[in-house]
């Protein structure tokens, strides 16, 4: 099954302790769809300025990802800078320019409108309904969402909420969005806001699923834990949580049924692909990435958790 | 295998978000004994003063944990008051009381001297060293530190890790120890200070054991993730690590051999007894804990974290 997804392509100007990258291929849209393209087909809303040319076009199509829905428009793309000098955990932005993201008004192409699975990445939650609405065809949809919007644009959020069948956020959002502190009350508050799953992502401590409720009123609900990996060297964080969704989602629009094992294996594989994202700046990890490459880090994960 | 334990036995004022509780029965020995008395027998070395009675008595005796070891003085045992308000993860102390602990020094029954296996709680690592070399018929030692000896007692910290098979012990403390904040490389700096292998706990999202380098080169190095419980609601997290410590070595003196498969499940029973800690004040979860909602929580963690 394909998957569109819709979010920005953008440059990074990245700092960490390993090094400093001026203005890499970055963006929610870019890392998500490298990752899920391990996996499935992918088809890209997105807009991007004029420079974006041929060789940023070219790291998507190494990887077979359907480019049409990106528009190309008369400006600068979207510019984050940030740095991860104090704590591997949290970027510090240092400075944001929407520039044509700005006027961003997701056009889907015709082509797309097959699209079974739906990825709303981090944008502006009025953008992220609009292409909800615009794809009713879609059988899951799944997003993202940021402090940002949580904070200062609930009402639009919370409209985004009703249409998703899979939240994936982190610790503290999830806290935030719920107004409490307990992570197992916080999730069953996000779920009765609409989405049927939530993933939360721990960062270096992997990521918890929780899917409804218990049938046995056991304290952790129905819930699956998968690990991250212990990285010797986290050298860049930045897209590891779109990376993460990539690999989960992408899994899943593979699998002939969206079971409760299939949502097993697709954590490991987000948990997968969010730690290969850390092992180089930027994609420069997912660009040289392979198949094989990721079945061993599967099998790793595996013997990581498994007691036998 | 009976286990020998040394450490405190103490009077806790626990505040936390569920409520108050003044001076109940709490100390690291304490905690670790209840619970490795579930797998195996236990052996304590502890010094108490007058206001300890036999209700405190008791509670161990309800376990057939052996309290020969228990030193009876005059003055006042152990003291500590402290609140988890604003974060549950960690103890904001209001109080601490040292008394009849301030001049303890452990004296071993002949009776504990084929104990072959050893916990040096967090005490003083001068007299867990002093332990450690007055039982040399120990053939697993694992033992618990805490920030204060890391920062200020160094010397004498790294006499005992040269002694120590297992550590059991924080994040923060092992980054602390090994001065590098990237948890891989920190593991691997303070297992070169003699501990073969290394349990670090990361409170609410479980514990990683990191044993020996990986034959593969891998990141990872042999390492072992356990996941936490994630629980609707924590009333007390006092214990939690030293319950986890009981039933991780409790399990370990249980099985015939000490292979890798037996730590692995050891660092489940870890985490299982680490969570029931925090359901109740105090000891209280403890006390009134079974084998079968043992096995039960066991089977609940499993299905947690395996594909299958």
């Amino acid at each position: 099954m394909t998957i569109t997804v819709v979010g920005s392509v953008a440059y990074d100007t990245i700092e960490t302790p390993a090094g400093k990258r001026e203005r890499c291929l970055g963006g929610a849209a870019t890392y998500f769809s490298l990752s899920a393209s391990f996996f499935t087909d992918v088809r890209v809303i997105a807009v991007v300025g004029e420079d974006f040319g041929k060789r940023q076009e070219a790291v998507f199509q190494a990887r077979n990802i359907d480019t049409r829905g990106i528009e190309h428009t008369a400006g600068k793309s979207f510019f984050w800078e940030g740095s991860y000098l104090d704590n591997l955990n949290e970027a510090k932005t240092h400075n944001t320019e929407l520039n044509v993201f700005a006027s961003f008004n997701p056009k889907i192409p015709d082509a797309y409108r097959d699209s079974e699975f739906l990825f709303l990445a981090n944008i502006d939650p009025v953008l992220q309904r609009r292409v909800r609405e615009a794809m009713p065809q879609a059988k899951l949809v799944a997003g993202d969402t940021m402090n940002y919007w949580i904070k200062d644009h609930r009402p639009a959020l919370l409209e985004v909420l009703k249409g998703l069948d899979i939240l994936l956020i982190n610790d503290t959002e999830t806290k935030m969005l719920a107004g409490n502190n307990n992570l197992v009350q916080a999730a069953r508050a996000v779920m009765a806001l609409g989405p049927k799953a939530l993933v939360v992502k721990h960062g270096e401590y992997g990521a918890t699923l929780f899917h409804g409720s218990s049938p046995r009123g056991e304290n952790a609900g129905r819930a699956f834990r998968a690990p991250a990996m212990p990285l010797e060297e986290v050298v860049d964080p930045t897209g590891a949580g779109d990376s993460f969704a990539g690999g989960f989602f992408g899994y899943l629009a593979s699998q002939p049924e969206q079971s409760p094992a299939a949502f097993r294996h697709a954590m490991f594989y987000g948990s997968v692909m969010g730690s290969f994202a850390c092992e180089r700046f930027g994609t420069e990890r997912m660009q040289k990435l392979t198949r094989p490459e990721i079945d061993e880090r599967f099998n790793l994960f595996r013997e990581l958790t498994h007691l036998a």
